[in-house]
């Protein structure tokens, strides 16, 4: 039996896996001593690798941060996502963002609190995947917003884009995990008060 | 020339400006090596006296940190009464509350970086200080909703405490100073758009 060869040169097959135990010894490192306090070197040493063999997979702390806080953030995405799809108006899209936001955020970081550290450094800073984050649920709330316009649903006399960035604000101190732990105790009311405030301000 | 002796027996003239020597030590200390880092033996140390004196004065090193928020958060809500007053309705009155908390808490707390670790601290913790100032606000929301439904500005479908609340939540990332750090980029902007989407949600 004759192996075929790839058709362009790899990095091998064990790439992913080194990846994988350099991410997972990070967020061992992360949860326990912090993000902040943790450097390359650590985690080179924990895992027995050298520091220089770890920057040929990632080229900074941040990038291995940035990966682990863009898979979890890719989670929540996923859960709003599959919220939208149940949902059988833009009112009830609305209604169902909210809520998912609120709810995946509140168990992926903090009934996990080994990311939570990560999390917030990277709101804090505006890491690129916090960043898209944001970015993709307020185009997500552009979009509901049209579709209540052309349904009729919702009132065009605000401005479409002073509507949905209105709305973007009200969500963000649940959408961001740094605020969110200050929000946390009044996070199911503000899963339910808010969305129908939302929805009271687009009525036509 | 006599001098007329007090009525009651008082703890002496000295005792306020004691109070303020106290207070003004906190603040330099507080600022510079933070609330948390700072003892009430560094204070003692700092102005000259015995720890057993200063507790004479204030029976905790939050009872100082206490004193310091309050009277800032007491300069937060002059501002907010002085922009009420000059208020032509309800609905003003509410895009003015929005705007002076959010002002003067920019200006007060990040203008003047010492206080701003005593009143996270305060926001994190519930002091009393902290969680009254958001009671006095959620009471003035709530006072404001009442006169606009009087008027038939508001609607009055909502259960007014409803109402209150949802406005309440949707001001308080611009009340509490913890979470106020992370919205200052857009703090004016806020102060613009959300009292429009709050109105909004108030038509009749």
């Amino acid at each position: 039996m004759t192996r075929q060869l790839p058709a362009f040169p790899s990095r091998g097959p064990s790439d992913h896996s080194v990846r994988d135990q350099i991410v997972e010894a990070a967020m061992a490192h992360f949860g326990h001593y912090g993000y902040d306090k943790t450097t390359v070197s650590d985690l080179a040493k924990a895992i027995g690798f050298s520091k220089a063999y770890i920057y040929k997979f990632f080229e900074s702390k941040q990038a291995i941060g940035e990966m682990i806080c863009a898979s979890r953030l890719a989670m929540i995405m996923a859960v709003v996502d599959q919220a939208m799809d149940q949902a059988s108006s833009p009112s009830d899209k609305l209604t169902r963002l909210f809520k998912a936001v609120v709810e995946a955020g509140s168990e992926l970081f903090f009934h996990d609190r080994k990311l939570y550290d990560i999390a917030a450094v990277a709101a804090r800073d505006n890491w690129p995947s916090a960043a898209a984050h944001g970015q993709r649920l307020h185009g997500l709330i552009e979009q509901i917003l049209r579709e209540g316009r052309e349904t009729g649903e919702f009132e065009h006399q605000t401005p479409l884009d002073e509507a949905s960035h209105g709305i973007f604000l009200v969500m963000r101190p649940y959408i961001s995990p740094v605020q969110l732990q200050y929000n946390l105790e009044s996070a199911s009311l503000a899963a339910a008060q808010l969305p129908a405030l939302i929805l009271r301000s687009l009525a036509p």
